[in-house]
């Protein structure tokens, strides 16, 4: 089982769309997957479930246990400035430890409207997931612009669409 | 007016005491200066002050307000898995536009229980200022083993003391 | 005096053209400025200049002192393999102790034939810069697809001319 | 084969003295490997391998050789200016395309006089490697104060040599 998180709580966002083409992707491939969109988690989770509340919040719980029982992860993240969205790292920081994703492999695409495709992003967030012991694929690919290559929830650009099949090869044999 | 802002929403945190600690040393010097406490952010701020609601949840935009009077600002930020703290990025990225930081100049402690100091942490954080066009001053004290330094409110190690001195005489100039 | 970096020893660089551009920007408004070009390092340097022959090599130490002599200094980066130049940071790692930069304040251009500009080639050369002591320009314009907005010495993209000056009005004042 | 790679081209390197260390752990379980230390790089490789030389200098292209023929590779890396060797970043812009390393496993560990044990170093390195097709392992020990934990070739601290196996448990898995 692949889990691929939306790592964002924006509603309807184009993470959640890419996530949407990523399962399709997968799906040809007989891959069994699941979605999670960070647009779930409980609106005072900042309060509920960190620090001493870590573990209180059942919500958030069942957020964490969808990705314990996958064996491979994909984020998509969207640029939020030059770095990752500061809800997907509270995400992280309220997980138990041993951290949920610890020896997992994980595959990384980054998204933005603007030119970088989260160049950085997926840099930072490459230093916290290794730092948790999380293996992460090199093949990391950028998808800049995105909002003018995406129609009615399909990739107009084949590009993209060949990045993202061949990101998937290289998750398959990591 | 220079702002200290404690950069998590943990109760009682460490980076509050860092905080009023280099407030102290201001007021020594005679300059004026106020504390920010994350931890006051309102407990729904992920669901109320971001992106569509950006500038609607008037106890998040009464901080922001205290940034954007300031002409300086302190960060103190506690190392969380590898990165700052999932709620100051959070924070960050529920500023309306143009960003109330740009142009300003700042400074940054990074604080941690562990051998790091922070060292990816104000690394990233760098990243995202100087996106959003805001200076930072290149002395970046990295205060690491914290707890072990602090009693009572007062740091017992004094090149942790003679640090923040130095960065203090460092932004005056900066 | 402001001194600008071309930060590769490839002959005939385009970070050179650039430099040279730069300059002409400088001049117009009646500002000193010098080129130094990494092409203009010892061949032998890695060998001569470093660790315990640091202050050896008299080639070295006349571009070094090119830098020792100004107040302020730009960095022209072309992109290699996401980071810096190796032969820049390796000139950096042959200065003496205290560093010629310290203190001074610096700009940053970021090149590149692909889509990135130097993303990653500045985040890391501002760490490198930041614990050296050395203050750098939050305004730091990313040239992509370099080699098609140049033509005979001149930039054709009036964008990128935008974003030199707007980070030249931005140096001239921090 | 694994090959090891001694970071720096400084004589006498701590970090040739951890590759031997690193080569006894692995010899240890009966593993192949060798050591590349770029001490042994050509004196003028900066002028005679790079760019419209590459492929060019029989010395460079041993070297390289070497990381050829291996499977996996273990990269020893010290911390200068908080960062990479500039010489370890030039050795690698100096590699023919396709890289020699690509779709490689490699493991890191940071070494340092210092406080940091390389934790940027190994974070710059592993935003090249991954932009070069190559996987980096999550496990990346830091050696910090390594002058204090070394005597006469061997490690002193237990703590450090339980974390180079801990590594090479995690590499071998790889």
């Amino acid at each position: 089982m692949i889990t691929i998180i939306a790592g964002t709580n924006r509603p309807n966002s184009n993470a959640r769309v890419i996530s949407e083409i990523y399962a399709g992707l997968l799906k040809e491939r007989n891959i069994d997957c699941q979605i999670l969109d960070l647009v779930d988690l409980p609106n005072d989770f900042t309060n509920t479930a960190l620090y001493d509340n870590c573990g209180q919040d059942e919500g958030f719980n069942q957020l964490v246990s969808i990705i314990e029982q996958s064996e491979k992860a994909v984020f998509i993240i969207p640029e939020y400035n030059n770095s990752i969205p500061g809800v997907l790292k509270t995400f992280i920081d309220g997980f138990p430890y041993p951290n949920v994703l610890r020896n997992k492999k994980t595959a990384l695409v980054g998204i933005s409207t603007g030119t970088q495709g989260g160049a950085l992003a997926i840099s930072h967030f490459t230093d916290i997931l290794n730092y948790l012991g999380v293996h992460v694929l090199a093949v990391k690919p950028r998808l800049m612009f995105i909002h003018k290559n995406l129609h009615q929830g399909k990739l107009t650009n084949t590009l993209y669409q060949d990045l993202l099949n061949e990101q998937i090869d290289s998750l398959l044999n990591f």
